[in-house]
């Protein structure tokens, strides 16, 4: 007899034990305080003179490109800059990228932002060298030449953009999410500077911070973890379990600024290699339809995503739950629920615009993503509906 | 005023806590039994086609020579071998072997084996393609062109070298340990198969195993560790502490040596980047002037350098015990000497031929190492002299 709890009955998905493990990390990581000023000299070792900032605005008015366009030119560099990523690149913002590269003569990108200008920098650095429109690079390894030699420099602690394969867009045409993965997009080198985040506010600081969490989360629970993934996962949510709270109550705190933009970095590098859950699965199509922010979106599903999970695979469970510094007896679930709650994220999706009716169809858009297929409990359409039901 | 311990004054080295962290892994990781299988289409992916295969006379007979050229003949490769490397590779071995990679017109070396042949395949690569002797690229980032793309095949799980930096060698002129330290020399491609572990015998499993262990402790416990490094390493160690008791007891136990292979890689995927701490310090002039082979020296030394060690740093040191399945109460020293004790390392230094008279000589060697910078405990040549006497 399978068990059943308050969702259902209870199907713990297969592990392998003997599954293949491939890990690869083609990006040079470098992370300290202070680091941008690095950038010139790093692009000069790497023979490269001429390259495109793209960034937004938003990143600009935060003074942080003149802190990059110093140290460019301090290495004797002219760039260019592309200011105009919105908050969900279009493809179509992907090929005026793609055009200036041309125009300026560029010889590399620097990714400057959150997940939306570094995924932008990606996808025009692989347009810049291989033919025709993004959309023919959609899918898993399309890209046939090495894209532009790409810099990826973080000013959020969340995405984990800056080491991972994917860069999400927008199909300027049918407006949906659309996204290319291929592990030649991955940027050559990383260059994280939390001093970069210190401006960061209150409620990103939060949502960022829980995109992060659920990266390690899903990917430590995913039916394709691996002992690389699963040491680097769990030590990204003690991280994050020790330094989210300081770093949403105080902006200024260096420490916590530290700690999230590392931990949003290790859990990439854990979960480029595992995909992630249902957390994923439900929120990219939340997030495209309602227009829901993803780090919120991910907010607003992890606590009820994970107290789904917990009960398919409760020592894994736990021990995130004790890496996250949940009380004794406290549920990762429960945890999460609460952290959110200190943090400031009290939102429901009912209060953006999701109603009983909406849930039907997410739920079907979300059973096409692979994130479903590693989540640790079985879940089909029924499951989907009713853990979005628990966040309504 | 300072507290102090059966060793001496305790004085914890400083970690200063915004030290910029760098990591990189140019190397391709692929892990999973029967994965020798693909060595042929994953060189053939690279565009190479003539490879030297670089092992030992014991790998040979053991038959794991066979399974490689079955898979390169399999992708309609004709491979030359070399078989004739020693348990230390000398400088006179790797150019043999780079005498041998141009008679036979090969583009890319094939090291398989423990850490000899592969230490002796990336050093004879880089020497492919760099004039002179082995000799000048000891010490660090001295490799100027990119050697000839190595594989790296390990059948013993231990040494991690599939994924470092350092070729160690035997200067064949004087008889001294010299190490060539770059990323330039790093495998392009990791392929470990936990098959071809099977059949190391039980001695062997147990020392390499202390030595993967050895590296996770070191990586951890270094002043010099992040994030990205403890994560691995913490999860290293807990699969020394689940898998090798049980791949000592039953070479046939797959589970286990999948775990022991997996546990040697993480490890070092740790160490690279942090260095390691007196142990290593101390295990490399004990190993060379009294003919103890790297793990055994690793084992005799290791649970006194941590009984050193746990007083600096005992939050650190608790999870090490935590990790490794101590019992409660037991330090992580003691889990250690127990752990030894259970796989049959009941050896002494003393029966090694080292004499107290030896002592001050191996400690004044051993300063000269920067892994006691990496120490979590200051330590001098009275220190590292009081620990070896522990071990005597
Ligand atoms: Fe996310
Ligand atoms: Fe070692």
């Amino acid at each position: 007899m399978a068990r059943a709890d308050r969702w259902g009955q209870i199907v713990p998905r297969k592990r392998n034990p003997d599954r293949v493990v491939h890990y690869r990390l083609p990006t040079e990581v470098v992370f300290g305080a202070g680091t941008v000023a690095q950038l010139g000299s790093r692009l000069v070792e790497m023979g490269l003179s001429r390259p495109l900032v793209v960034t937004d605005r938003g990143v600009r008015d935060a003074g942080i490109v003149e802190k990059v366009l110093a140290s460019l030119e301090g290495s004797g560099m002219r760039a260019a800059v592309f200011d105009g990523v919105e908050s969900d690149p279009t493809t179509r913002v992907v090929e005026g990228i793609r055009d200036r590269l041309r125009e300026e003569g560029c010889d590399s990108v620097v990714g400057v932002g959150g997940g939306s200008p570094m995924d932008a920098a990606k996808a025009a650095a692989a347009l810049a060298t291989n033919p025709g429109s993004p959309l023919e690079y959609v899918g898993r390894d399309k890209v046939r030449s090495d894209p532009l030699p790409t810099v990826a420099v973080p000013t959020t602690a969340g995405t984990g953009s800056e080491v991972t394969m994917f860069s999400v867009l927008i199909d300027s045409d049918s407006g949906s999410k659309v996204s290319i993965g291929d592990t030649r997009i991955m940027p050559r080198l990383a260059l994280l500077d939390p001093e970069l985040t210190l401006g960061l506010p209150e409620h990103l600081t939060a949502v960022t911070g829980i995109d992060a969490l659920s990266h390690a989360v899903e990917s430590y629970g995913s039916v394709w973890s691996h002992p690389i993934a699963e040491g680097l996962a769990l030590r990204a949510i003690e991280l994050v379990g020790e330094c989210l709270r300081p770093a949403v109550a105080a902006g200024s705190n260096r420490a916590a600024r530290r700690g999230m933009l590392m931990a949003s970095l290790v859990s990439e590098l854990a979960a480029n290699s595992t995909r992630l859950g249902i957390a994923h699965a439900l929120a990219i199509p939340v997030g495209a339809r309602h227009h829901v922010p993803h780090g919120m979106a991910v907010a607003l599903l992890l606590p009820h995503v994970v107290a789904f999970n917990e009960a398919a695979d409760p020592d894994r469970y736990a021990r995130i739950a004790r890496a996250l510094g949940a009380a004794e007896g406290e549920g990762a679930g429960r945890a999460m629920e609460r952290l959110n709650y200190d943090i400031g994220i009290k939102d429901r999706l009912s209060g953006w615009g999701v109603g009983e009716d909406d849930l039907p169809g997410l739920a079907e858009l979300a059973m096409k993503s692979d994130n479903v297929q590693a989540n640790p409990r079985v879940a089909g359409e029924e499951e989907l509906v009713a853990v979005l039901k628990a966040a309504l």
